[in-house]
């Protein structure tokens, strides 16, 4: 995977150089909410969201700047959606990545009308984003604000909470993830190949959204098995967090191994949903594996 | 004033109609979310935002339903904004236009998701309004985007929340609400002018950005007014209320009198900035009086 490592480094590197341009300098009034927005932006991580964006905008010919804002747009979406999950009244976490939550760093107001202004800000970004015509900015805008309103996102988390102390099902728990972390990675890949000159056929995009539906779920499971087995040390949160929060999990409804072994099988057709685009979905392959093989 | 009378319930039955034809089902999942959307967003109101997409469509020329999707997207706005700022963590408001707050009504975490998911519904709305072009809908995004943002209302708010129990000057607190609400006030105007089937003049917007940056704030210096003297059943909450929270009110900084002779004077600038539209500017002038007239 030393390809994919190096691709992630880029994508990482190239993520947060863009964010960094476009957060609000906290030079700025309000300085404190700017000084925050950065905080919980720039927090250390993966940058996946963004690293979607750049695949598949090289899977479809786009690999320049065009790129650059849907990718902030779709780790501004992510990071305000941990801020507001780390709220008290929501999962009341601490730490995240290591790190003090918005609101333990800041207070918890400035930690909600940080969420506000970086989903704002997440929309403004891709309807400025000039190096793409208006109509398919405009597909961006209505990709994005389904991917995470009621019906997407938003609805994911509330399902989440209602879950919590009580049995779900093992197609509940899927709906539910599919709402929460899903729809943002199948707009991140959607977003991408918006950004591409020619537009993508049916076909291909049915293919790509199939791959970002099984990757998707991989990741969930995958999270959820790190849950269990995880190093805090690595995982930068309390193992079994989630099961002593009494929310369901893989490991919980069908037990650590067969968790493992549907981690696989979503891993296995992600890679094959990738067939029709040959060698060149080979970085999104590598994903897959990485995604359910990572450790944090 | 019958004619704004009129016209004003015209635009509040229009708009809350639009309204509950694009806000989602509660039959649909999550559905105590959804609920909790409509809840939030059907609270009587007077929709003096959507009123001003239809009255500055209207003076451009535009009448139809393509104010709709607007209309809707700043009224979603407004109400998660208002949703937000009653959270405990904000203003702590137990009631809202004399009804509880979604956080009463509801719980905490609830009205956290539906202030998140009115926001990315408003930004959907407007992108999905199929009856005007992609340019004028992708200006519609960036208006709306920029105006509650951190440079908009999420960052008046954030200004609101420092200024509690500090002395701020006369600058401070104009510069506070401009943010707070002139911002989304102008955005609404500036919507509405986007639907207009030609394009608006420089001139013709700078008249009309001029006439929502007085009565944005003319609403403001009112509101503060009728904290100090208004009835408690006509405002829906408890009068005082911002001077015992030790917020910073024109009242309190420059008298009531004073005050007042402010708010009139903001009127007949709004209504002279309207010369230019002759007889068409006859609602949005009456709507500059009955703004500092109002006792609600």
């Amino acid at each position: 995977m030393a390809t994919l490592t190096e691709a992630l480094d880029n994508g990482q590197q190239r993520a947060e150089a863009a964010l960094h341009a476009v957060l609000p300098d906290p030079a700025l009034t309000p300085s404190r909410l700017h000084e925050a927005m950065r905080y919980a932006a720039l927090t250390p991580g993966k940058r996946l969201r963004p690293f979607l964006v750049y695949q598949a905008g090289a899977l479809f010919g786009e690999t320049g700047a065009a790129l650059d804002a849907p990718a902030c747009a779709v780790e501004m979406i992510h990071a305000y959606s941990l801020v507001h999950d780390d709220l008290p009244a929501m999962d009341d976490d601490d730490l995240r990545r290591g790190q003090p939550t918005c609101h333990r760093a800041f207070d918890e107001a400035t930690a909600i009308l940080v969420g506000d202004a970086l989903q704002a800000l997440a929309f403004r970004l891709i309807a400025e984003a000039g190096l793409v015509d208006a109509g398919r900015r405009i597909r961006m805008v209505e990709e994005l604000a389904r991917a995470v309103g009621s019906r997407g996102m938003a609805g994911g988390q509330a399902m989440d909470l209602a879950a919590v102390g009580r049995q779900l099902d093992i197609a509940e728990l899927e709906d539910m993830h599919i709402h929460k972390t899903g729809a943002l990675i199948l707009a991140s890949l959607r977003l991408g190949a918006l950004c591409a000159p020619q537009a993508v056929s049916a076909d291909a995009q049915a293919a790509l959204d199939r791959y970002g539906h099984c990757i998707g779920l991989a990741f969930q499971v995958q999270d959820d098995v790190l849950d269990v087995t995880g190093d805090s040390r690595h995982t930068g949160k309390a193992s079994g967090a989630d099961a002593r929060r009494d929310k369901p999990t893989y490991p919980g409804l069908i037990g650590l191994e067969e968790s493992r072994r549907f981690a696989a099988e979503l891993r296995d057709q992600a890679v094959d949903a990738l067939s029709p685009f040959g060698a060149a979905g080979d970085t999104l392959r590598s994903l897959a594996d990485y995604i359910i093989q990572r450790d944090h």
